[in-house]
């Protein structure tokens, strides 16, 4: 069993290594303060007997060699950095898991034949150059050398001159990974939604990390003075606007309630004015689900809704898709393995998909990967409150051990 | 018949009286600019022989003595100053066609038994001191000496300290009228709405300046990954205000499309970022009519409408009343004076209540008040393209012209 001492000790103590914040945890890649961050999980994997790695970037890896050495490798982790003023368990809760698996191998004198690698990837979250994923994009080589002076922060300087301040002397290792080497990744992490919570499940197992499509809505009307203009002589973009969202809400409720989210996130008037009719809207759309065909189906609907409203409100809807991400399936074999382990060891668990991006969906392009869920409170993330109880941290670390073993004999 | 050209020549001559600005007029109330504007009214009173009297803060009339002057005075006019970048008629059009009475008066050798004034109302639209109808406020004694000390300007320089700079040598006529010395107020305007050009109506006479009642509504639900929270499980304050402003535009349109304008003019979302779900929505209700029960229903109907919201949308809406303004009732008798005159020139004529403020709702308080709406293009107005044709101006005139002489008689 998984030590809940260990991991309250681990997380309360990177908890308290933070920038000056509202009551979170500021803890930006490739900082200062992220490299006393790295310097405790350093020690703690050194504690273990753990060989430490630190990739170019600044990746960590802390390596329990197998009896196999040559075998590749299983690797298990999250990321380390924050956003600001985060909560304690995003990304950090599944490099703490992976490294209690370590002690607990060592505890009970497991030698597995693979390597074990415990990975703490760096700016996952994107908050210092404003590029998510950074380090595990290092890894599989979707960013390279060019990107370092590509990339430039707030301040303006390039990834290369901070990756010059943060890792003199450390380390020149290349963070690029050859598949070959790599087993499985399992990347734990907390659901930053509230579905196990609510149905009182302990373990969720990814099937897919969600397509995303992103469109911008622009509505065009024409102003008029609130009192001057009858109600059925308007152009009312406003109006249409907030008629198309509640349209498309319902439609998307009514079709895809379990198998898609829609999100309107900003939305706003011009010119915002109390007593001036609005001559124009613009929202976002944010469509997800873990079948592709469900979001273009969404993004169908949107340019009929459109005609409906242009028709309707006598307004002219500009329909702009922004982007769209392909979903990523996690392995078949891997989500099987943690569900039988899970239900081994009596835990209830949930199929559910992601629909945030994790360095999971980014390994998955070099190796087999797959991501355990674990409850948090009231799906609160990115914010002061994000809460996992220790005991469910213990059962997610308990699969993940369990699986682990299970792996390293096939 | 009113000289068009006479008409003409005093728009475009004031249009040119202006600060500079992004194509339109730009003429506040109390600044040398306006000084300008009101050199050239007086000019062209004193052209017409009209006596001019300048009160303390700074409203100008063209008297034209009757062959009885100690009867109570007709007076007509509207205001001489603009918003920033307005167009060229609001309130100038209204100065301009009782100016041109004058004229026609005169040209007809037409001697009146009461006095007639022409009046320019300054600071109506409030763009100096935050404070609209400002001389009409004064005039009825609403406003007083208090107000010259406590009202401010954006340069924190009283109401005061800004009239000594601008009169300086000029007045201190009290502003201040007695209700004895008025027989009747009339105020023609543009209509600043779509109605009368829309209906090919030739001139408008307002029933009703609208009650207006104003609202904020604030939806307060719980913020989420647009990603990881299942939409059956938010508390999307965003969604809720959609649909809150949907039913009751819905509802509005469906009793009252004729009787009573709903505006939505700001909606915001907090924190407005395209993948968190809103946790507050913030949006303004500009309710009005000429029956002050309807818009006491409408106000009622959003009270139900917040309890519905909260139970389908899990939120709580808080309803905020911000204020309310009565209607006021134009002077019966002069209205079917008006219509009455106007139909003996062959003129269509439409009833219709004014949805925006004016002088004449401040006068009716001391004296018989009615308006006169003449078209003006697509209902644009408070913006440089507002435009008035000439002959609906005269159209305008010729009614008022003959209003008066009708009223004179009285």
């Amino acid at each position: 069993m998984a030590n809940q001492n260990r991991l309250e000790q681990d997380i309360e103590t990177l908890r308290n290594i933070s920038d000056p914040c509202d009551g979170g945890v500021t803890r930006i890649g490739l900082t200062p303060r992220y490299r006393q961050g790295v310097n405790y999980i350093k020690a703690q994997m050194q504690a273990v007997g753990l060989t430490i790695r630190e990739d170019e970037v600044g990746n960590v890896y802390g390596i329990m060699q197998g009896t196999h050495p040559t075998l590749p490798s299983i690797i298990s982790g999250s990321h380390l950095d924050t956003v600001k003023n985060a909560g304690a368990f995003d990304g950090i809760a599944g490099v703490v898991c992976a490294l209690e698996v370590a002690r607990m191998l060592k505890e009970q004198n497991i030698q597995l034949k693979h390597n074990y690698e415990v990975v703490a990837f760096v700016e996952e979250e994107g908050t210092h150059f404003g590029t998510v994923l950074l380090g595990s994009r290092y890894i599989t080589g979707e960013l390279n050398e060019v990107d370092k002076d590509r990339l430039r922060n707030d301040e303006g300087q390039t990834l290369r001159q901070i990756l010059q301040q943060y890792s003199t002397g450390v380390t020149t290792i290349s963070a690029k990974r050859d598949p070959q080497t790599i087993k499985a990744f399992l990347e734990l992490h907390d659901e930053q939604g509230p579905v196990l919570e609510a149905t009182k499940t302990d373990i969720g197992i990814v099937d897919n990390i969600v397509a995303i499509g992103q469109l911008v809505i622009t509505i065009t009307g024409f102003a008029g003075h609130a009192g001057t203009v009858p109600m059925t002589m308007r152009q009312d973009a406003g109006i249409a606007g907030c008629q198309f969202v509640s349209h498309l809400n319902q439609y998307t409720l009514r079709k895809y309630a379990e198998q898609a989210t829609l999100t309107v996130g900003k939305f706003s008037l011009s010119p915002n004015s109390a007593n001036t009719i609005p001559n124009q809207c613009t929202f976002t759309l944010d469509i997800r689900s873990g079948d592709e065909k469900i979001v273009h189906n969404i993004i169908k609907h949107v340019s009929s809704l459109a005609l409906i409203i242009n028709d309707e409100f006598n307004v002219v809807c500009e329909v702009k898709q922004v982007s769209f991400k392909d979903p990523v399936v996690m392995d078949s074999g891997l989500r099987q393995l943690l569900q039988a382990t899970a239900e081994d060891l009596g835990l209830s668990v949930r199929h559910l998909n992601s629909g945030a991006g994790h360095d999971a969906m980014i390994m998955s392009g070099i190796c087999p990967t797959a991501m355990i869920f674990i409850p948090c409170y009231k799906g609160i993330t990115h914010h002061p409150d994000e809460n996992v109880t220790w005991q469910d941290m213990a059962k997610g670390t308990d699969v993940l051990f369990n699986t682990i073993i299970q792996l390293d004999k096939k």
